[in-house]
């Protein structure tokens, strides 16, 4: 059993609509100690891949993604949200559907800080159907820059989006990837990834 | 010169209406290595007092937060901001002023996580008129804990939160003090703090 996951069983909690309640220590109050952990257990893994900067959005990715960037030695950077479009042309900027909330906001980053020579690892909290995610790759395509890998903390494997960027290749580490859960029977882990 | 003073200089940049920018190493951008750094100065300050959290609002306030609770050895609580007011009664909520953004919002914790035998230190990446910080002391008194003290990245110290904290008793450090900035003559910071 890998840390993240005996965290998950022993203080998350299944609720109706697929919903997983971390908020104990992922994505309101947070375990730095066990994010610092788990960043440092993606930076091993992303290490070799000449990895210039990590690429989120906020508000709960940003904390993971800063302990990643620790181990790694590169900065982070947020991609803001807005739910206008009062956008200007000093920015990358993209939509992003969020199935939680039921709307379309856009995300953005300053040009200043993403350029065509980054290798860029994105990382966030969750991946679901993977809209934040895409919405990230589209802001490095933007910049001309190149996507190293994506690193999550928590996978929903019963959505599609992660399994949707394995299939194109794409270096994806997820630390715990849920393939069932139910109020009824609890969660059951992915083995063998 | 100390060193967030001296980041400053080198990175920051001032602009018309008393905004300093320094999307490129604080609150965009993050300089997780300099974030580190600053955690560890608050965390030594702070180390006799008890501290049971960390508390902050989204999102910039985030990643300087938890560098501090990462060697304070405590978690971090951020406040989540809502336009709207579809609060329940599982949370602790208060309205603040955003001279910035010209708008009032919520902020709100859950009550899960805030408990009156928490010793709590506020942080945040800025201080201004201390519209944040006494909207997350209100969160605080709310929900019976004590205040143990305020640690703030910087400090705009022409207008008057910092100044009323200070006469108020509390325990504020302020990693840098600007106390007069222009586009002209650039930035004075504070001395003998």
């Amino acid at each position: 059993m890998k840390l993240l996951e005996q965290e998950i069983l022993n203080k998350g909690r299944v609720l109706k609509g697929d919903v997983l309640k971390v908020d104990g220590f992922l994505n309101h109050q947070l375990d730095v100690g066990l994010l610092s952990t788990l960043g440092k257990e993606c930076a091993e893994h992303f290490k070799s891949q000449g990895i210039t900067k990590v690429l989120t959005v906020e508000a709960s990715g940003i904390a993971f993604s800063c302990f990643i960037a620790y181990y790694l030695g590169v900065s982070v950077l947020f991609a803001k949200k807005n739910k206008t479009s009062n956008l200007t042309d000093t920015v990358y900027s993209t939509q992003v559907m969020s199935y939680t909330h039921g709307r379309v906001y856009d995300i953005f980053v300053s040009k200043d800080y993403l350029h065509s020579d980054d290798k860029v690892l994105i990382a966030d909290d969750f991946l679901a159907n993977g809209e934040a995610v895409n919405g990230l790759r589209r802001l490095i395509e933007q910049a001309g820059a190149s996507l190293a890998g994506v690193a999550i903390a928590v996978e929903k494997g019963f959505q599609k989006g992660g399994d949707k960027l394995r299939a194109e290749g794409i270096d994806l580490l997820s630390l715990a990837v849920i393939d069932e859960m139910s109020e009824e029977d609890g969660i059951r882990f992915r083995s063998n990834q």
